[in-house]
């Protein structure tokens, strides 16, 4: 389904935007998270064509979705509590909180980014109710980038081709099984993001 | 675990408040809901003895705890309405109506009953955070009744013999888990009860 991953430098020469926001991310992780979003960028790439969303927000909100992920959580924290103190994403486990702080540090550090970028970066982990078409791409480009191999990813990978919705729907039900095994807090926002794809999905 | 069900006329010879509450419950059911009903007062009866419950209440509780499932939709809805028509139970699925319509009638019908038992049928379905001793026997007792032969069952009647807390974590897992595999909505209660009983069995 995807084309080998490459270097943003060879896939975009002479487009010093994508260059110099890959070049952001890449500095702010390890090796093996930028393994990882290179691999979101290339199934957001084509999930994006696939579906008619804006190819190359798409690629710009790939490259930055996981910028905070490698952060401590003091800096995570800090990030979103100096935004505001009173987030209730702070009251959530903390692996959700880098999606809040990735938006927040996004949204002022590349200021060619817009509303729908941020979005889609915050809320890549647990979706929302009404998502939008480029937050539906990223989030599930993040769970079929060619570097994961969980049970029933390829269900999802072909699902994705057709339905984003479906996709996000089996995702979503995946996390939701995942923390259920492995006796970990379940973010209600996770379910409500499902509970309103099973809605899309299968109406009335 | 459980001794044989037996007719409450019996079970109860000379205590007219429990004859009646039965036959009260009784009255608004079908054969197999009283069947149900009947298992679920027996498992009630064992979890109070065993964990230092209320047994009176607990057998209170569980003979009533259905007492709303029969109704018709529209009846249940209505019961609510008049209470508060804005209740927000109303928009979550009507599957999880009963639960509230009967906590309203038992309120007003049996006025021997107090708040722990309105309380234990109120959350008998989706639980709560912050569950009382009482609201723990009847939402467990639902789950493990003899007429209950779900896959896993019996780790649940096994656990809830040691643990009402553990129970409940696999009782309400269960549930999220077949709502998931059956394509249905998944009541945020549900899955804040399940934090919060995983919050009291793995702390820290």
């Amino acid at each position: 389904m995807f084309p080998p991953i490459q270097d943003p430098e060879i896939w975009h020469r002479g487009d010093e935007q994508l260059i110099g926001i890959a070049a952001y991310a890449k500095a702010q992780m390890t090796d093996k998270r930028w393994r990882h979003t290179q691999g979101v960028v290339v199934a957001a790439h084509v999930l994006a064509h696939r579906h008619g969303a804006d190819v190359r927000k798409a690629t710009i909100a790939a490259y930055v979705h996981d910028v905070a992920k490698c952060w401590s959580l003091e800096q995570m924290r800090a990030r979103i509590a100096a935004h505001d103190a009173h987030d209730p994403i702070l009251d959530a486990p903390p692996s959700l909180w880098h999606a809040h702080a990735g938006a927040l540090a996004v949204h002022c550090d590349v200021p060619s980014v817009d509303e729908d970028i941020v979005n889609a970066v915050k809320y890549h982990t647990s979706g929302r109710v009404g998502m939008g078409l480029l937050e539906k791409v990223v989030c599930v480009a993040d769970y079929i980038e060619p570097g994961r191999h969980f049970e029933g990813v390829d269900q999802i990978r072909s699902e994705a081709l057709h339905s984003l919705d479906r996709a996000l729907l089996l995702g979503l039900s995946h996390t939701i099984r995942s923390l259920l095994a492995e006796h970990k807090h379940i973010y209600e926002q996770t379910v409500r993001s499902r509970n309103d794809m099973l809605r899309i999905v299968y109406p009335g």
